[in-house]
């Protein structure tokens, strides 16, 4: 293996062998190539792309760069969320305890936010007391016993991936479709799972701004993933607004007790059960999507879901009297109103900005050594297509006692767009994609 | 400075300002950017390119990344010659006595070679004794006792530089034209120069393969160097064979003292001629081509380059009685002959071949740390052009004991062409680019 001609190969554009990726993805990990030549390697990858069987090659070899859980003691069929981030975007903490509710077995392995999205581990450490860190037998414990558990990417699952993100994101090679598909399928595939449910993300709080970026990543990765033996549907679904009202990890949690309570914003529910019937489907073969969708939100508004969700808290040491009582939870130092300096419609949002407006607050993270401020965030009040009269709040910021209230102030001010006409919200479900291909009617209202 | 959004704004074909280029390289040097990010930086460069004023404010930040030589003190023209690098491309050896015997001060800083190619230090280490280390005050000593001294790139001279050169080497980044200009002008320009000559080889044993891309290379670094205060002109110089008969270093330095005494191959006296005659008459504005060259053949031929190489080897600490009796140095330890398959005319070398079998011959190195054994290369017989009988020794290969000379005799062997017809050999100069354009009529014949 010579790295310098390995790269060069894919600098000049040529398709790299199976066993050449192998063998690059296995000296890289037993630090036989620099990080430096892994930079400049996804660089090439970014400009020159990479071929679907390549990709397939980089998957393996990425997911056998560690252990590959065995999870075949568990009965259950084991189905995981993933998505590829987002705003506001908290529907794995509903997912997990809803689709254990119903005897699906959820092993979720989550990230940290970084950049403008939020990250899982974050809003579930949020609540006191909360362990993402399970030994891989505890973990296999409380599946066992909840149904569920949700923890972070162990030393062990897909090592290559770990530092190959970590590089990723600090020399601009985030978004290369074969790059991202190797990340995702890598840590998913190396899990256990039997089936998997991605969600998409598409526009401009989204990696991939176009819907026709969109797409193509989740054919991508329907196939390959289907191709490796776990079968794989995508949703594709609107991120050019924050999905729900709250940002910000306490507040994210606690709009996620609503939903599992049966109330909460439309839009998250909605996400929610879409995800959750898939889901479901793929455990449950056979069952209609109107079927699938109404199991899941009988559990949402019976309780079941709810009370799972505080089994599986319990179960990870943490806090529930408080997530029985959100109310009882600290308060952000100070909050103030972000008005709106004119009468009209909310025709756009800048979901980016109120990601970046999340770091500023402290809620996110632009080093990965960043402190999270887990009180902090916005929770927004009109969203796109809601009318709004001048002066009127569009959102409240929870802030800590230090933060630049004139920056923040500023920034989200810019984020919310105001126009004289009415506008007609973009629809939350874009498309669904699975092993026949992709349909852009949504199964519900079909 | 953002290293990651320098690289997508980069990544996205863009143009970065001057004083974010400056910012980039300052906090390189001063260790603030990782590598791995320079090397995503360069293979975005290396895809996306560097406009003419980007690469002049390359130049400029790698140049003051380190210590800008005053060579004010000394009273003559400092004139220094450069060449991209190639096999058995020994020139340097003989134009920095050459020039000093003709009052012309030849402040040389060379590089070692890598990969394929030779390096003008490794083969003045050749000379027992040679010390390429001076210090700053015994460079400018000897340069006032002698009128030349050749050393290596001090840790001051342009840092950044260093740096970056060994990543790009390993990293595929190495064919860049911004990227070249930045390496060769920055150290050049931190030399404390008032002209430059440049030998931009092009061919099968070049960096640069086509000669549309050498003429451009040259264009661009003779604009650059003119623009930042150097007046520079430059030969597009044929690399589709080694330059001379001897590869390895001992066997150039004996080449180079038998051109220096008024014999040796013609290639090699008459490439070391134009040269000279360029950077004479940088140092004598208003000679003649033919006037110049003149000069510098009567320098070769009464013996008077000869004995200022002498003088300077003795300042250098280098052995010369060896100098004077190339016989006497120790010969190695065994060679044999690469014979013709069949009688024809050699129509093709690949020069690369002849490199990367020095490299096996350890007259060349693959890695920094290699070490060289001074004694190895080859002597080619035949070069394109010339008739051949089958059996008869196209080269002779001298090696160490330990040699894999099977390995090495197959690729000597392929390396020769050998065709039924008569074919002409490719010129030797091509073309002459100053600051008023292309010129690509041989000077000398006009």
């Amino acid at each position: 293996m010579n790295p310098a001609e390995f790269i060069i190969h894919k600098r000049s554009g040529l398709a790299h062998s199976d066993i050449e990726i192998r063998e690059f993805i296995r000296a890289f990990t037993a630090g036989d190539v620099a990080d430096y030549q892994m930079a400049a390697w996804m660089m090439s990858v970014f400009f020159s792309g990479m071929t679907r069987d390549e990709t397939r090659s980089l998957v393996i070899a990425m997911r056998d760069s560690g252990q590959v859980m065995d999870l075949s003691g568990l009965d259950s069929m084991k189905v995981d969320k993933h998505s590829t981030g987002g705003v506001g975007d908290k529907t794995s903490i509903i997912l997990a305890p809803l689709l254990a509710s119903l005897d699906v077995c959820v092993p979720m392995i989550s990230g940290r936010g970084l950049g403008h999205t939020g990250g899982t581990l974050d809003k579930l450490e949020a609540i006191p007391g909360f362990d993402v860190n399970l030994t891989p037998d505890q973990f296999l414990k409380n599946l066992k016993a909840v149904g569920t558990a949700m923890i972070g990417q162990t030393k062990n699952i897909a090592p290559a991936d770990r530092s190959m993100y970590a590089i990723r994101d600090v020399t601009g090679t985030v978004e290369s479709l074969p790059l991202i598909c190797g990340s995702i399928l890598s840590k998913k595939l190396a899990a256990g799972l039997d089936a998997l449910v991605l969600d998409i993300k598409t526009g401009n709080g989204a990696f991939m701004k176009t819907y026709e970026d969109s797409t193509e990543l989740g054919r991508w990765l329907v196939d390959l993933a289907d191709d490796l033996g776990t079968e794989t549907l995508a949703w594709v679904t609107d991120m050019n607004q924050p999905l729900g009202n709250a940002v910000g990890n306490w507040l994210e949690v606690s709009e996620c007790i609503d939903v599992l309570k049966g109330s909460g914003p439309a839009d998250v529910r909605e996400l929610s059960l879409a995800l959750g019937a898939s889901m479901f489907r793929l455990a449950n073969p056979g069952t209609g999507w109107q079927e699938a969708r109404s199991a899941c939100s009988a559990q949402l508004d019976n309780g079941h879901a709810f009370d799972k969700f505080c089994d599986m808290v319990d179960h990870q040491s943490g806090d529930t009297p408080v997530v029985r009582d959100p109310e009882s939870y600290p308060r952000a130092d100070q909050q103030w109103e972000i008005v709106a300096p004119s009468t009209g419609w909310v025709c756009e949002i800048d979901t980016f900005s109120i990601g970046m407006a999340g770091v500023d607050l402290k809620a996110g993270r632009t080093k990965t050594t960043d402190t999270i401020d887990p009180r902090t965030g916005c929770r927004l009040h009109k969203k796109i297509g809601q009318p709004v009269a001048a002066g009127e709040s569009v959102c409240t910021v929870f802030a800590a006692k230090t933060a630049d209230k004139s920056t923040i102030t500023r920034r989200l001010e810019k984020a919310f767009h105001i126009g004289p006409d009415a506008v007609v919200a973009p629809p939350l479900l874009k498309a669904v994609i699975d092993r026949d291909g992709l349909t852009a009617t949504n199964p519900f209202v079909a």
